[in-house]
C-alpha cells in the first residue's frame, strides 16, 4: 500500500503539505491541493482515517441503542437515521441492547472511551430509567415520552391513544379491551393515560380486567386476546397498544371464531408495513418514524458540536389510520 | 475528567506501567496490576481507546453492508451478528446501502481507512457483481450463492427451492406460478433453476407466462398476483420466492375472490415471523437467519486475524415448513 510519502514524492511537496491538505485544506494554496489530489489518486493512496480521529478527538460515529432491531418500527427508523448519517460523514454503530442495562452500558462505554461521539436512545425511558446515560454523553433520546428529561423527540402517545379510543366510543363501542406493553413502559403508561381520559369523558367507568399485558410482541398479542374470549361478557373492541399485538390478537379471535370486526373491532399503534396487509388491514396509529430518525442525527450532531438547540423537546403529529378491523359497535348496529 | 498521570500518581507507578497495563497486561507484575486498577476505579479514568486503536492499527469495528435493514430477515440476522460481534469485544458498523454502489463504495472506503477491520456482505452477490470489494479487504458474504467466490456462508437455494417445488407437485398441483425476485438477483436465479428442475424432472414444461417478477416487497407480490388472476388458465398453486412477497399475493388473491388453499395454493421462502400469523399462515422454507449471523462474525473474526479457514463456504441447512397456506390440487382433489 501507498503511503503520504509517495504521494509528496510524486506531487513535489512536502509530506507537511499533503498532510495539510487532507487536515486543513484551506491553508494551502490551490496549485499544491490540485497537485496532491492528482498524486493521491495515481498512487492510489488511501489515508489512515483512524489517525485523523485520533488527532481531532472525534470517532465520526454515533450509538443507537434499540431494545429490538427486529421491531419493523425500530428497523424503519434507523435507516433513516443511517441514511442521514452518511450524509454527514458520520457512522452508525448498533446497539442492540435487549432492554438490559448491562449491554447499554458497554456501548455507553464506547462513548466514554471516544470510540464513539453519542448516542441516541430508542428505549422509551422515564425521568428515573434515562440516568444510565452520564450527563456528560452527547444523547437524544428518540422515543421520548412526557416524562423523558434532556433533548428528546417524540409523539405525543396520550393524545393519539385518547383518539383512538375516542374514534371506537363513536362508532358505539363502551366495553373496549386494551393490549397494553409491559405496565412499568412508559409508552404503555401514556397511552393507558389517554384511554383512561377518553373513557372518563364519556363516563364510562374504567375497569382493571378490561386491561391485559403483552410485550409489544405477536405472541404476547395472541396469549394477551385469550383472557378476552373468555370473559362473560365480551369487550366488543380491542385497543392493542402496537400493531404487532393487534396482528397476534386476531389470529386468537379468528380462531375462536370471533369476527373482526363484525363481533369484536380490532386496533393498532406504529403502522408497520404489515398491518395494510393483515386481514381484515388494521386501523392503526402512524408514527412518522423516518421523520423521527432524520431528525433524532440532526439533533445528536448539533448537542456533539456543542450548538445550541431551538428546541429540547420536539413534539412530532401521528397520523390517525381507519382500516377494515373497525366497525360500529353494540350501541350504532 | 482525569488522566493517566492521576493514576500512575496514585497507583505510585509510572505512566508507562498504567500504558503497560492497559495495553500488554501479561508485561506487568500482578501487583503492580492490582494497584493500577485501583487506581483506576479510584480516579474514574476512562482510557482513550481511539488512541489504543490507532496504535494497534485496529478499529475493532466490522461493517454490515445490508441491502435493506427493514427486511425482517435481515434484522434477524444482524441481531444475531452484533450479539456475537459485542461478545468478542468489537462494534457494528451499520451500511444500510439501499443496493446502491455508491453507497457500498462509501463503506469499503470505511474499511480502507481503518475505520473498520472487515466486511460482512448481506447483498446476495455472484462471481461478476462481488468485484466491489477490493481483494485485500477481509470480507465474508453472508447471502451468497451457487457463484459467490471468497468466504462465504450461504444456503442451498436451488434445493430448497426444488423441495418446495416437489411438495406442491406432490399435492396434485401441475400449473405452479412463480413470483420471482428481480430477474438479476443471483438468490432468484438459483431458486428459479429449483423450480425448473423440479418441473422437469416431472415431465412438465416449463412455461414462460408462468413467471412473475417481483423485488422482494409486499407491495411487489400484490401487483405480481395480478397475472395469474387474469389468466385464462389460472395456476392452482404459487411459488413465491420470499414471504413478504406471499403475503402481498395472499391479499391480491382473497380480494379476487380467490380461496386459499381451496382455489390456489400460496407458498413463501424465509420464515419470517408474520408468516405465523398470515390468515392463512404461510407453508415456506425456514433459513436459520441467526446461525449466518453468528457464523458470519466469527468467519470474518478469522479473515481478519489471519487465520487459516477450514472451510472457505458453509453451506447451512433450511427447513421446510407446512402451514396452511397449501392444499390439494387438481390432481387430488
Amino acid at each position: 500500500m501507498s503511503n503520504i510519502r509517495d504521494v509528496a514524492r510524486l506531487a513535489g511537496v512536502s509530506v507537511a503539505t499533503v498532510s495539510r491538505a487532507l487536515s486543513n485544506p484551506e491553508k494551502v494554496s490551490d496549485e499544491s491541493l490540485e497537485k496532491v489530489h492528482n498524486a493521491i489518486a495515481q498512487v492510489g493512496y488511501r489515508p489512515n482515517m483512524l489517525a485523523r480521529n485520533f488527532r481531532s478527538a472525534r470517532a465520526y460515529a454515533v450509538v443507537v441503542l434499540v431494545p429490538d432491531i427486529a421491531n419493523p418500527f425500530y428497523s424503519l427508523f434507523i435507516r433513516a437515521l443511517e441514511d442521514r448519517a452518511q450524509q454527514k460523514g458520520y457512522a452508525v454503530l448498533l446497539g442492540d441492547t435487549r432492554g438490559t442495562p448491562e449491554r447499554e452500558m458497554d456501548y455507553i462505554r464506547r462513548v466514554e472511551t471516544r470510540l464513539a461521539d453519542g448516542i441516541v436512545q430508542l428505549r422509551p425511558s422515564s425521568e428515573k430509567s434515562q440516568n444510565n446515560i452520564p450527563p456528560d454523553i452527547p444523547c437524544v433520546n428518540a422515543c421520548g415520552c412526557e416524562y423523558t428529561t434532556g433533548p428528546a423527540i417524540r409523539i405525543d402517545n396520550r393524545a393519539a391513544a385518547k383518539t383512538m379510543v375516542n374514534y371506537l366510543l363513536s362508532l358505539g363501542h363502551k366495553r373496549i379491551g386494551v393490549i397494553s406493553g409491559l405496565k412499568d413502559n412508559p409508552h404503555a403508561i401514556d397511552r393507558l393515560e389517554g384511554y383512561k381520559e377518553a373513557l372518563a369523558e364519556a363516563g364510562i367507568p374504567f375497569e382493571k380486567d378490561l386491561i391485559a399485558e403483552g410485550d409489544f410482541t405477536m405472541w404476547s398479542g395472541l396469549n394477551a386476546a385469550f383472557q378476552f374470549c373468555n370473559m362473560k361478557v365480551r369487550p366488543t373492541a380491542i385497543f392493542s397498544m402496537n400493531d404487532e399485538m393487534a396482528i397476534g390478537a386476531m389470529q386468537t379471535l379468528k380462531n375462536q371464531g370471533i369476527r373482526i370486526p363484525e363481533d369484536m373491532s380490532v386496533t393498532g399503534f406504529d403502522d408497520i408495513a404489515y398491518s395494510k396487509y393483515s386481514d381484515p388491514s388494521l386501523t392503526t396509529i402512524s408514527q412518522p418514524a423516518e421523520e423521527m430518525g432524520k431528525m433524532a442525527m440532526d439533533m445528536l450532531l448539533k448537542v456533539i458540536e456543542g450548538e445550541p438547540l431551538s428546541q429540547r423537546e420536539c413534539v412530532l403529529p401521528t397520523e390517525f389510520i381507519i382500516r377494515k378491523s373497525t366497525g360500529p359497535g353494540p350501541g350504532k348496529k
